[in-house]
């Protein structure tokens, strides 16, 4: 039998319990170049509140009914495909279920020699190479300079701090809470933390510990913090846009009000989209994985059994109550 | 005598007749590697609101009592600097007044030969330079994109306009009335004008003339007009910050809203200061001398008499009544 998790509403504001329903089929037998997954792991990733809303962005919505989109890592149970065998280790978007038929195409094998297979729904998967990619490829920082990072604390945030250390800059992290903040300075080696629920003027918190101004700012949430950042770029910054967080379940969303420092600045803003770079996957994952061996890259995963709360495990997201990288072990 | 407006007050929103005031005091005797010029033509532009208050953006604010800041072109009338003599035809950075003693080093001789002297402070001035490198340096359009500029009827706005249409592109511009839209189709050779000003949804506008989207859009305005513009992003599209003219004179600046677009569209935001362009002036001044000759820009100024109406001069750029480079003939 396969449960699955089916998207069940359109969300306004904060998603619920009520928008996802959970039912159990049967698997269906394997056609020619088809593969099952016995899903062990699921991501979940800020993303998915976008991807609950009708129409299309970077990607279509999901519609009413369907299994919910998931990144998730696996093991083969039985293949049709030249390329796989049982017991291969795979990662693919599989979606939100305990057992997926896959094209073979659609999914990547992945060496757990050395790392944990959880590691490819993280680190070493979409939000790993998220961070990668949208700090050096898109925000080009250079020794020396101040990386500033939104979301610190949370996946994404806490591996482009932590690279943007390997690479000699200097880094600030904002996050919420005293023990978020700590977390950054203690154990992800950040230079300065800026706990914005404590924060009056956040953009004057920035000025403090970035006195000659952000070189490259990457933003993890959108809103107020986003402005907050524009009005302490340096001259020639580079805003990469990540997410907004803060923003996925407004009814209303909030305008920026400081892009006009783009211009004074010479800076630029961008988006990074993480699937545009997976034909480089290998560059990321070679190097993450090395940092993280070597015990440069500090890697904590939040893990919580079972697809039966996947209302409220995705929510945790939102409301900032997990620590580390939020993981469904099926 | 030198007749000179002076900065006499900040405001706070829409600029008024008592924040200048006009005196008239003796030219100071020359002093060595100075230049007195007779100016003839000033230039008035929207970053001169921005000019008036106070603190440093890309440039410090003028003080109060300090001559407006200007660029002008003129006609030297006496030298103690090497390099220039009487009756050169010179610009710089020399002020709303009718004479400036300038340092050599500050002025640039121009060749009046072919064109009129007025020119250099518009078409072949900063208004020319700034369409010129903010199209095709920063915006890098290519031929068969669809090119979107807002102010489009304004100095800047109709030259990237026909640049664009040069470079073979797709071009529709915003501009605010009927009969600037006609002069955008009749006059400047625009494929599509879309008159904010009897336009409801200005993102549906923009849809219906460019249903693939916008490859570059130059933004004069800000405000809504950049909120819709954003909406309609195709991919990779470059979005080129220059002014937001609607928003100079606001108490409260207008946030935008659609940011996020630039993700989903791997877009890309960045500002234009044309200051950063004053060493590659001559690449500007020779293209766009050469087409002006051969017909392929139409370029038109608004001329005022006189320094004496100085602030409701200044105001046209901001009420949309000028038709044409404002320029006031000293």
């Amino acid at each position: 039998m396969n449960k699955q998790v089916l998207l069940a509403g359109r969300p306004t504001g904060m998603l619920k319990e009520s928008d996802f329903s959970i039912i159990e089929i049967t698997v269906p037998e394997l056609q020619d170049n088809e593969v099952l997954v016995k899903i062990d792991y699921i991501s979940l990733d800020p993303a998915m509140r976008g991807w609950m809303n009708a129409g299309t962005t970077y990607i279509r919505g999901v519609e009413i009914g369907e299994v919910m989109r998931a990144f998730a890592a696996g093991t083969v149970l039985n293949s049709k495909h030249p390329d796989f065998t049982k017991g291969d280790a795979v990662t693919g978007t599989m979606g939100a279920q305990s057992h997926a038929v896959m094209q073979g195409k659609h999914l990547t094998k992945v060496d757990i020699s050395k790392v944990p297979l959880s590691w490819y729904v993280g680190i070493l998967g979409m939000p790993g190479l998220t961070a990668y990619f949208g700090l050096l490829d898109k925000g080009q920082p250079k020794a020396g300079e101040t990386v500033l990072v939104s979301g610190a604390a949370g996946m994404v945030g806490s591996v482009v701090g932590q690279i943007a250390k390997i690479k000699g800059c200097k880094v600030i992290g904002i996050a919420g809470g005293k023990d978020k903040c700590n977390t950054l300075l203690n154990e992800f080696g950040f230079d300065a933390a800026i706990d914005y629920k404590a924060t009056e003027n956040i953009g004057k918190a920035i000025k403090e510990v970035a006195p000659n101004g952000i070189d490259v700012y990457f933003d993890n949430v959108g809103g107020e913090i986003l402005d907050a950042a524009l009005l302490n770029l340096a001259m020639n910054a580079r805003v990469v846009v990540c997410g907004a967080i803060s923003q996925y379940n407004a009814t209303e969303v909030k305008g920026i009000k400081n892009y006009m420092k783009l211009i004074s600045a010479r800076g630029t803003m961008t988006g990074i989209i993480v699937f545009d770079y997976f034909p480089r996957a290998t560059e990321a994952i070679t190097d993450l994985s090395k940092w993280l061996i070597e015990g440069k890259i500090i890697y904590k995963e939040h893990v919580v059994e079972g697809l039966d709360d996947f209302a409220s495990t995705l929510q945790m997201l939102f409301t900032g109550a997990n620590t580390g990288k939020l993981v469904i072990k099926v």
